[in-house]
């Protein structure tokens, strides 16, 4: 598997107070709401404004600097980052569910912006931010190509990216996000032909979906709209750091 | 001084073919030219095609490892990296110089690309690419806004790039890079009121300026053409990693 590559970075408002919690061993977690909006010009030659909230956090005493700027709703921030794959067991319905969510590295605060804009659940969103996604990783299953009713190619692809490090006592550790891109167009007819295992290089922007499971509930997910791809040639990026 | 961010990420053909050298002490060091081109729509609506030719080096073992894949010019490769400041005193002229490079973390080979462009110079690049720039530095000056006999408003920045690591006995390291940032129309005239010292976030692309300096002489220079800008509040980004 390719060694992965994993880079979020965002500019937008805080949609909430933020809060500071420590986990059950006193690890510091500063967590936060970002929200901006991409704006995006469409095959019609329009401009669409696409709204995006992501939940960040940080951990450690990075945690506490942040958290003693006091920091609120509106106020705009940086985030350097990368994406954060987790999975649990639903307690009451036992089934297994997953997310991506930003962790950061760090967190800066931007010099105040007059583009705030009120959204319609109480929350504030930046009218305009930054929002670009760098991975790499393999593919997990052969894509398939579909088209919407109106003609346009799209193609969803799971990419394994993979996290190397060593932990304090030297012993090398991994771990695999497991992210979910999607290419649309030119890019999803380009990248039809890639086969599970395939290295992938993405950038794009990260967004939220919002979908039904089957038992009639509204869930989110978070996923990356790819903008630009490259197939690595097999075999690349297996050597270590 | 903000903690400097520095990352650059490249897509494009491999110029010529590229060189393994060992520095005295033993170092290896992987050098090579990437080449591609950005496709920017104008003001007037009409897309540029603007080539460029940036020098990378990787050094240390994944020198070696890039080395042993006998990459040759038109190969095109992915560039993970950051800008790399260098200055010295000219042999001949007494004068100082000054150069900014990438110095590659990470080099990948992409799968072959129908889009290489045999370009004037006995040379090839990448029709296409990548060509990103992530930076946050302080001001080294006031910035003075120009305007183009045209009209286009036109801002020249200097930015002070922080880099801090610890060396092998664990001691504190610290580095300025120095990259000239040109901000143009509403970026320019948006950034004009930025002071001396003031944190910036700037993305955008590296590209070549090519200059006559008072001797005559034909020079090149590397500089970041930024695409956005962010003003971080004052007294940001002190924290320690």
């Amino acid at each position: 598997m390719a060694r992965g590559m994993n880079h979020v970075y965002l500019v937008g408002a805080l949609a909430r107070d933020p809060e500071l919690r420590y986990t059950p061993s006193g690890v510091p977690v500063f967590e936060a709401t970002i929200a901006g909006e991409d704006h995006v010009v469409g095959n019609d030659g329009r401009e669409r404004k696409l709204p995006w909230y992501h939940r960040v956090s940080i951990l450690g005493k990075p945690a506490e600097w942040i958290s003693e700027r006091n920091l609120k709703a509106g106020d705009v921030v940086m985030v350097e980052g990368s994406l954060d794959y987790s999975s649990w067991e639903d307690a009451q319905s036992g089934q297994k569910r997953s997310q991506v969510r930003v962790k950061a590295q760090r967190i800066e605060q931007i010099a105040p912006s007059a583009e705030n804009v009120q959204d319609a659940g109480g929350g504030i969103r930046l009218g305009g931010g930054w929002n670009v996604v760098m991975v790499l990783g393999n593919l997990t299953r052969d894509p398939e190509l579909r088209y919407t009713p109106g003609g346009d190619a799209v193609l969803g692809v799971g990419l394994a990216v993979n996290e190397q490090w060593r932990d304090k006592t030297g012993n090398q550790q991994e771990k695999t996000h497991w992210i979910d891109v999607t290419l649309w167009r030119e890019l999803a007819e380009a990248a039809a032909n890639l086969k599970k295992g395939d290295p992938l290089l993405v950038t794009g922007r990260l967004m939220n979906e919002a979908w039904t499971d089957r038992e009639g509930n509204k869930r989110n997910s978070t996923k990356v709209e790819a903008t630009k791809v490259e197939a690595l040639t097999r075999g690349a990026g297996t050597g270590m750091s």
